[in-house]
């Protein structure tokens, strides 16, 4: 046998960047403008309130240029000052990153470590609350991407509700616009997302969104901050500009996904999330990989872990390589052992279908013994459940 | 269930137009040239060269702005006379258009009619030929799109060849690109090809080359023509200049996509046709679907027969815009009975996945009774085969 296939696709389904829609790139190409005029500000007003309503928040969502990790800083340096006490629910690669934010910060962290692949027990941060009075802020992730776990942000932002004097910050960076998160309602304090996640749209612009007890915070807060000063940067966003050079590009890029994402409907984006987290998920267990996240997992991302003896990084380049199927393998603690297949943002059945078939045909190029095409059947039968009637 | 799944991006795998890569649409987007210009006539001189590697022939291939048919046109019109005889190899719809051109152009047409999904024996064309010594040309396609049939044009040309006063013309629409051609070597006197098909291009240019023996008879050429003037276009296109207005964002296109075909490799080119036809035959099989080529199967197109009682149209219909998968049905006596799944151009693996799993579903949908996924697992164990190692 020869002959050998010659041209692949590039197909992106790892959590982030994701893929980006042509017609919003088409936007994007638009002749660029300067972001000091009405034509800007008028766009900018249109993303504000379109911002709102996908964080199902009043408050005010400031854009920042820069990624997730800026804005997460930016929560941490604008709202908790050197001494102040936080609580990390730490069990991922992420979780960690608050750590380090709060450490270099000089705020004192109390980690309520979590097992990677499991949810935190709301009860687990009530009884640290409990007895540690003073802590300022409670900081998790909703969707955290090194584990595919989702954390109930809804039932921990219950906890921390009725303290005054602590907030609850979620790095929603992989979860706004995957699952439901009602902001306001629940008690999100700060909730943070990025552009390269469900938003469909290139690396480059942050989110995050305050309560008034956040707010209250940072009022007192006394740390050093210029470029990511949230106080300046909603004085200048409440008149439509930004207090720096805005991401021109990428604002019309998101104005235009803010309008696709509204038009789809809110509920239909989280259930386009949801089923094709659910054939991913069953694709994986009908071929026999144990999934990473089995009580709570993430509708953005599934983790599976690989059979023995296969080398999880040889295995995610040969896809890339030799399929054109990009997928992540794990991180740290994981690296080497798992795979984790996004279904986030501009994501259809048959990305999940091309996603699962190529795993299957990477195990059997790697000798597996799987059961081939029983994956993409399992995901075949919950697509079929889900494709409107003829 | 009421959640139904509410994005679908768009799968085109019709027979033409067909997919073109974002690279070509990018190149094709550069700023609008003249064509009367150094610039483009640099671009042009490329693509000549191109073409003929392509067509594997030393003579030139020339460029038309208009689709296919405009060349068949072209290739009747400039070679025979009022009341000539040609024999028109009649298997298929696109067949029919060379004896509705022949009539046209007031050519007696000899018609060897082919059952439609099978082959032209070429004893069949010696015989005609040898009884009736007057016939001018054999037209003929390469790839008959209709039936999903590739004729044997090597075997044809060879029965032509010796024959100094009748050219063997074929409608390589759906066949250059696809199947080698050896236009010199056989024997073809005119070969024809279109864009849209395995030029992985917009609908708009048609190519044309003729060997000596078709100049000839185009010399002694009496028929009304002009936009189609091939002697006329031949001397515009030696100085690398069109006769009339160049088709310029196609031609730029053009050049790039020569120029990642070169690269790839034709014979890489080849098997990946053949590749993905092997894996759509194999799929159809599988699932039980009848194919409508069995003996000499085109590898820019698969047809196969749909379960009796499935209405064909509702079916292509149901798949374009519940699934987002554009798969064309059958036409003429063909229609609402067969589907014709491509397999041309810019097609990887895992459109052909994307095929063959949304027509699993389909089927399910549409009450089928067929083993979900076979088809899938059939075109897996193809892949498998022609996936480079790891």
């Amino acid at each position: 046998m020869g002959e050998k296939i010659s041209m692949l696709k590039k197909y992106l389904l790892t959590p982030g960047p994701t893929q980006v829609p042509e017609t919003v790139l088409l936007e994007m190409a638009i002749p660029m403008m300067h972001h000091r005029t009405s034509e800007f500000e008028s766009i900018f007003s249109e993303v504000r309130q379109g911002l709102k309503t996908v964080f199902k928040t009043d408050n005010d969502v400031l854009i920042l240029l820069g990624s997730g990790t800026l804005a997460m800083e930016a929560a941490v340096i604008n709202t908790l000052n050197d001494g102040d006490t936080a609580l990390v629910i730490n069990g991922g690669k992420f979780a960690e990153r608050w750590t380090q934010l709060c450490s270099m910060a000089g705020v004192n962290v109390i980690e309520l470590k979590i097992e990677w692949g499991e949810a935190v027990d709301p009860q687990d941060v009530k009884k640290i609350l409990d007895e540690t009075p003073n802590i300022k802020a409670v900081l998790m992730q909703g969707s955290e991407t090194s584990t595919t776990v989702y954390h109930p942000i809804k039932e921990v932002a219950e906890i921390i509700k009725g303290r005054d004097n602590t907030i609850l910050v979620v790095d929603g960076i992989t979860s706004v616009g995957v699952h439901d998160t009602e902001t306001d309602k629940w008690g999100v304090d700060i909730l943070i997302s990025g552009s390269q996640k469900a938003f469909m749209l290139p690396p480059g612009l942050s989110f995050i969104s305050l309560s008034k007890k956040a707010w209250g915070m940072v009022d007192k807060n006394s740390q050093k901050k210029f470029y990511i000063d949230l106080k300046k940067e909603r004085k200048n966003q409440e008149k439509n500009t930004t207090a720096w050079t805005a991401g021109v590009s990428l604002i019309i890029g998101l104005n235009k996904v803010l309008k696709m994402l509204l038009e789809e409907g809110l509920d239909n984006v989280f259930n386009r999330h949801k089923i094709n987290a659910l054939a991913t998920r069953s694709a994986c267990t009908a071929i026999g990989l144990k999934l990473l996240a089995e009580k709570s997992p993430s509708d953005a991302v599934t983790g599976c872990y690989l059979p023995d003896g296969i080398d999880g990084k040889a295995f995610v380049k040969f896809l890339r390589t030799k399929c054109g199927v990009a997928i992540a393998g794990g991180q740290d603690q994981l690296d080497g052992k798992v795979l984790r297949i996004s279904h986030l943002g501009y994501h259809d059945l048959f990305d999940t279908i091309t996603a699962i078939s190529s795993i299957e045909m990477g195990l059997v190029k790697f000798g597996a013994d799987i059961p081939l095409s029983a994956g993409v059947k399992a995901a075949q039968e919950i697509f079929i459940k889900y494709i409107p009637e003829k």
